[in-house]
């Protein structure tokens, strides 16, 4: 059994991770960190884990934590996790970080875009980015895994093959967003209020959204080139899912299949990322509760553009699934194993 | 392997069967039934099924039916289940009926309900009522088994220890039941638009819902005399979940311990019913997408009576869970197989 | 033209008022109280007012105030307005209070439930409690008005004939009612976040409610004694609207008719209260926006029972609607004056 | 009095022109037409409108509607209104047309795009294209009005002194438009259920939406030149609004004050345009229920691209409100005359 905690295990990702971790054949939840609910009871929290997890919340002791687990999960506020990890505790414990401390290389666009000293660099270079699709076989080896950003996620997945086999100009990409209240966090603020989200709809971090650095540098990977693009994130009164709407510049004529085969090329054989048929249109509650990426495309002959569709669910495949699909990996275990979950709907 | 078939496989109990088979170790699905979409690919009607159950819906041909499958869901409007059992049937398959046709055991009260005439009221006395927590050992020997209605459920499992132990006066109930939407039902009507029932809430059928007489039967044995109650249904915009608040006069003054100590009697070994601690009450949030019951009252000195709360997810618990939970019985395997659900949140 | 001005303007509560009054021909909003938002322009905060309600908020001085208004609402937590009133205040201006300050004439009753000194109990006395149907001459007369609460609003005018003309015994009256996410106030509290309160439904404050006290001492008014009633609130996910489900044993045997005529001796001459045809059960969403009340009840002759519905939507009729009908009064203007607002839908 | 006449009155928008003509003082209702609810009450229907509009809905009769009307307005499907038109009936009355029969001046395009052939293409170079604040000069002497759809209304007002202004390239501009559900009408069909669309988001309509031709055409005409756009719709779990994101490449550097005069050259007076504050962006909560589209653009130095985002209540400045701005128009009244509404939050 692998030993697992959680720091920040009282957040929307954080709950997810409990949820899927409890029905990890191979795990064991040994930790629930909280530094809001320290002494609590997780399920006075979360009602739905009564009886599940009982456990009492824990402030996030590295030392006594580090002996109880074999993995350590972060979903907390940028900069917890660079604070915490030191060669000791690589040495002895696997972290995965659902946070963004480790997911951009140059220190520097980390800086100017969350405003935050970065307090461990030198891990940077050795963190591994966790787009499990794109990068398996680093996951396999890695230490510290970053884990990508939900709207991150669902741009990059959908759009990687259009990139990298240059049917698109890069440079004219543009992602326009639209995620669930999940992602907006837990924390008790006006702007996040059931009256003031519901039955209404807005565009929010207009060319600011910290996920575009992090687009533009893994799309930047695919294009062999710096990328610049335009990324627009909106709130939709619902709980959970991101879908994206990508539009993109045609290099050259292409038809149907020749896009398709594009595609299928990078993803025929991964069991999370279903192409849809032509003409679906993904929708976020189709992957509702599940590991799922739902991809679609369809070619404007009229403009000689692409538009792109990917749904997620922001709190599985753009949060928790995903970190227990590099988990699994990190661990020698079947990728899929805790995943096959068939989603929920209605 | 249990073969499992379903007739209704394209409504909302019929497709969270599928949900929930796909996930049991022990069945295979052989018989996706749907008279509305004949020869469609189920999962081009329900996206989520994408890669996971693309088989052809078939219309309902009992003999063909049989010969593939050793249990049959029928998960149809009142009637059709009714026309369709015989000996030969229920000497060949086991039969779990998710409709109202088999739960009332006066046929005379049925077709006064439900305005139609009953085609099989021979079977009537054989079939087993499958609320699962009270009739577990009939329900093992079941081969046609009346799985109750959501509403029903929630009712009779909040109630049934005050009732059984004598209480509460059983005459004095009133149950005020809420409901999410998919308990109407996947047919195209103006009243479950989106725009008709988002931001609204109501009563409907008060005084005449088909689920009233299903509640004065059952309790009536607990209390072991006829009874009238009244039920009241709401409406909710939400997609699962009902919520059951119940009123009733205490037969005598009773203490918190007193009243806990009887739902203990009878609930403390149930996995599938969460006796909330003192003073918590259900949350259908709580419960969304499990097998769960979770239930608690609250002691009323000034007007000597007791308000009790209960919480199910209507598909699940009220529909398709509680069916897979007395399949599991009726074919000898562990109770809780394919159903150790964690709540899904948010 | 009346100067009107609002301590709390920030509110649910206090933001509908200045819908309301800027559509309010005779009135003239002069100041906007908002002690969260000192010195920030109203429609930075409310984008809807963005150029019809550009004023800067202010603080609560009233002494300033007094000299730029007519009349003062304050639409604040307990125990403001009771620390605000006094001869001078109550000599120059007229001053309508949303909260419950004023509306329990039994202070000890107001201490018990609020859990707060009252700092004016020389005040209650002369205070009119404003259910403008049932108090209008009194609240002509009036210079502190106490606005009643949303639940108490619906529910006592669902069932004030009732208990007035003897049908019901008041003593077994069991209020069940739904309210919308914004009667809990526009606090940040992750309790009322989107995620935590959409797609779920619960009963709170079971038998602690505040407005059980003050729905049974105007009820005991029509009944003529002290009564005990059951009050059970529950928060629904959708912004606005109430819906009252109530129960009562009849007295004697009575007709549809001899109820409805009951109804009718009250209302019939009640613009905003609209008592619908028979068998029409009230829907929140058909008084979205309108200071109507929807009423409609239904006999069971199998229990002896009434039950009685009603829907309002508890920002307007609930609270600014009806504020804003006493003010009318108050300064002898027609009742119905900006007011009569055709319900939104969908 | 001005006598309004409304053919398709129990749809959502013929539904809205209700309300707002209930509200204004220079029209009466006079005609009630409906083919769906003949001989049924208006208000059995729309139950908000209960003794507020209890006329009975009539069959379209034009010849008895025309001797009770002075303004026919037409809510209907497509090919309606173009079946009905005839020079008898424009000499008699005014017409206008919420569907698209008169929108597009190339009847060609029209009967690609709708697939069916127009019954009265005489009238095509007539009718006015009524976006209000664009045309304002010929609406006021329209005999035959084509109200804008709700997309266009929201995207053209958006754009238009971007392209007018040759500030942006045309053939570059994506337009990414969010709709709420009351746009997809209300027509029983399960994908508008309440559980199909609750909790979900998805494009739909991709490339091949009929709004995109009306919005190439006149911005077309802003633009001078034929012109080729993107326009990608999607649903949104809400009743009302609709959000517009727009991107469009630059012609050449320009400042935010640059951008912001051409925007207030043209819609500095217009009361219904609210141009927000620098860094502001449009939120649907805060038009709803009103006539105001707020708009807002965003520069990308980065792309040289600019993002532009408009808001607006689909049912009012989409469909009925912009109506009767045009009716009023056409009267000679006052443009604002019954459209002062103060959004309403939440």
């Amino acid at each position: 059994m692998i030993r697992a905690g959680i720091i920040g295990s009282t957040g929307y990702a954080g709950q997810e991770l409990v949820r899927l971790l409890l029905n990890h054949k191979d795990v064991e939840l040994t930790w629930f960190g909280s530094r809001s609910y320290i002494d609590e009871r997780y399920s006075s929290i979360f009602g739905n884990m009564f009886q599940l997890a009982d456990d009492i919340c824990k402030d996030d002791n590295i030392e006594e934590m580090m002996e109880q687990t074999d993995v350590i999960f972060t979903a907390t506020p940028q900069g917890l996790c660079a604070s915490l990890v030191n060669e000791n505790v690589l040495s002895r414990v696997k972290v995965i970080d659902l946070s963004a401390d480790f997911r951009l290389k140059d220190v520097g666009v980390y800086e100017q875009w969350y405003k935050i000293t970065h307090k461990s660099p030198q891990f940077i270079e050795e963190a591994v980015y966790g787009l499990t699709e794109i990068n398996r076989d680093k996951v396999k080896a890695a230490r510290l895994l970053a884990n990508p950003g939900c709207y991150t996620t669902c741009s990059i997945l959908s759009l990687y093959p259009l990139v990298k086999e240059g049917l698109v100009d890069a440079q004219s990409i543009i992602v326009d967003a639209k995620s669930g209240v999940s992602g907006a966090g837990r924390g008790a603020k006006v702007q996040n209020l059931y009256c003031e989200v519901n039955e209404s709809m807005k565009a929010y971090g207009v060319l600011t959204h910290r996920h575009t650095p992090e687009i533009e540098e893994q799309l930047g990977y695919a294009a062999g080139e710096d990328i610049r693009i335009i990324f627009t994130p909106h709130l939709v009164p619902m709980n959970r899912g991101i879908l994206v709407t990508a539009y993109a510049n045609l290099m050259k004529q292409v038809s149907y299949e020749e896009v398709r085969a594009a595609y299928d090329k990078y993803y025929r054989d991964e069991y999370f990322i279903r192409m849809l048929e032509q003409d679906v249109c993904p929708e976020t509650r189709w992957v509702e509760g599940s590991n799922f990426v739902d991809i679609n495309f369809k070619l404007d002959g009229r403009t000689n553009r692409i538009v792109v569709m990917g749904a997620l669910d922001n709190v599985v495949k753009g949060a928790a699934g995903q970190a227990v699909q590099n988990m699994n990996l990190m661990f020698g275990l079947p990728e899929r194993t805790g995943l096959e979950l068939v989603p929920m709907f209605p």
